[in-house]
């Protein structure tokens, strides 16, 4: 089957996106996080959605999850490594499950800042961020995993089969980690990447490790390594014209992606406009392949 | 009181904007029209507002003012006439009572199409949207006054005392008038403009009416109306930037006004960034008069 609408990501715009599809008939897959992983979940009041007054964060993205239910939208609960187009259709990787599509709409929060100092230099030159992607490079060596959830232990624990030795950094709190001899638990925040042509060492406040690979393993991956081809704002934000259309045809963006405010409201609103925009779009699509 | 900001319009991006600057401080003044005035009011179900599944348009402006109402949001049912900037303060006449603030956002709904063939030709040339700013022009003469609903009624009447005859040509149903005698009711579709420099007949279908004058009564003015310099898209919308700020410094613009979709996610969500431009706009302003 080939989806109309692939969305990537479940928060207020993801969400606002999908129901929009299914308003105006169209098939939509949801790639979801957990709701807690949205960040409104831990707002202890909300006020400035409109129609909603005094809710707490996690009561309205409930809210909103209820509604994209009642709508029948399918979610999937599944991390998107990354997507390509060819033709007229979107091939979307997630965990390693291909799903298609004509478009898609990236609704994956805000752009995450670097982690490391250097990290952008050494991207694909010893950082990573996908253990399934690119995992095999590292046969027999030694890496360090930085875990920005618990769901990164999934990818750790993977990266130590293939890999000599895993130094497994969380950032996120947990008292038991349950691995494989070849894996150690480093408590400590990682500071910044030495190498030459290719990382060499994960630099602490305290220490420094010599490691031949570097995984940066968040809830969802770094926009720029989703697709090839997506331009962004001077400040970072993926670039959509007055459409949410980016760079590439078919594909929209919505919410804190796009640009500020970081604000409910206003990803709900750019998602309905991603929406409507896909939608047409893709009937475009349809009645040119007639 | 000179108030931050007076929100112009009651829909979904007016409320939206209302709530944002009450959220963060800011005292506020909306200009409403009656519920029952905004386009979805009478909408059978809504389903694309993100949160609420299955409403009608009623229910959901119904929680949207509620909203407003628990926030303390100051609401007046008054018709803004028109509004100007002098140096840092917009003067608002709202039927000829005045209010001062600091900024202004304008939530005036979708642009108004003009009703009649030529119209645009003769506005200031016998076409006029104000019994108020331009009644007195036309003491003792024969005027038409074409009313979209029951409130141009009003201003049909005070004409009336200053005209020598007037046409009432109401495009709504209602059975029962109770004018002057020098009203005359004409139940009639009017189609066309007739006129050398200045107006001098309205067209019907079925007749042609001399008048020196021709008002039409809307439940809002048209944006062009209301200040001078605001500039519009091709389209005819209001240009607003990322921010949604007008091409006049703190004059901010939201929802079906700016362009399409003409939707209630678009909207509110464009109501809060203009809230939110607004709310910074008005912190600029009062840091540089200190």
């Amino acid at each position: 089957m080939i989806y109309d609408c692939a969305v990537i990501g479940s928060g207020p715009a993801g969400l606002s996106a999908a129901i929009n599809l299914a308003q105006t008939n169209r098939s939509v897959v949801v790639f979801a996080t957990k709701l807690e992983d949205s960040s409104i979940y831990r707002a202890p009041e909300v006020n400035n959605y409109l129609g909603f007054h005094g809710v707490t964060g996690k009561e309205l993205l409930q809210a909103f999850y209820d509604h994209a239910k009642k709508m029948g939208i399918e979610v999937v609960y599944k991390k998107v490594i990354n997507f390509y187009k060819s033709g007229d259709i979107f091939t979307i990787n997630a965990n390693n499950e291909f799903f298609e599509a004509y478009s898609v709409i990236l609704a994956i929060g805000t752009p995450k800042k670097t982690l490391l100092e250097n990290e952008s230099e050494f991207v694909g030159r010893g950082i990573s961020y996908c253990a399934i992607c690119d995992g095999m490079l590292y046969r027999g060596r030694n890496i360090a995993v930085i875990g920005e959830s618990m769901e990164a232990e999934e990818e750790a624990e993977y990266l130590s089969e293939l890999a000599k030795k895993v130094y497994y950094i969380p950032l996120y709190k947990k008292n038991e980690f349950h691995f494989r001899d070849n894996v150690e638990i480093v408590l400590a925040r990682p500071k910044g990447v030495y190498g030459e042509d290719f990382v060499n060492a994960l630099e602490f406040e305290d220490r420094i490790l010599n490691v031949d690979g570097i995984f940066i393993i968040r809830k969802t991956m770094p926009a720029d390594q989703l697709i090839y081809g997506l331009e962004f704002t001077e400040d970072g934000h993926i670039k959509v014209d007055d459409k949410m259309q980016t760079s590439i045809e078919g594909l929209f963006a919505a919410g804190d992606c796009t640009g500020r405010p970081y604000q409910v409201a206003k990803a709900v609103g750019e998602g309905q406009i991603a929406g409507l925009s896909a939608s047409t779009y893709v009937k475009m699509v349809k009645e040119k392949q007639k």
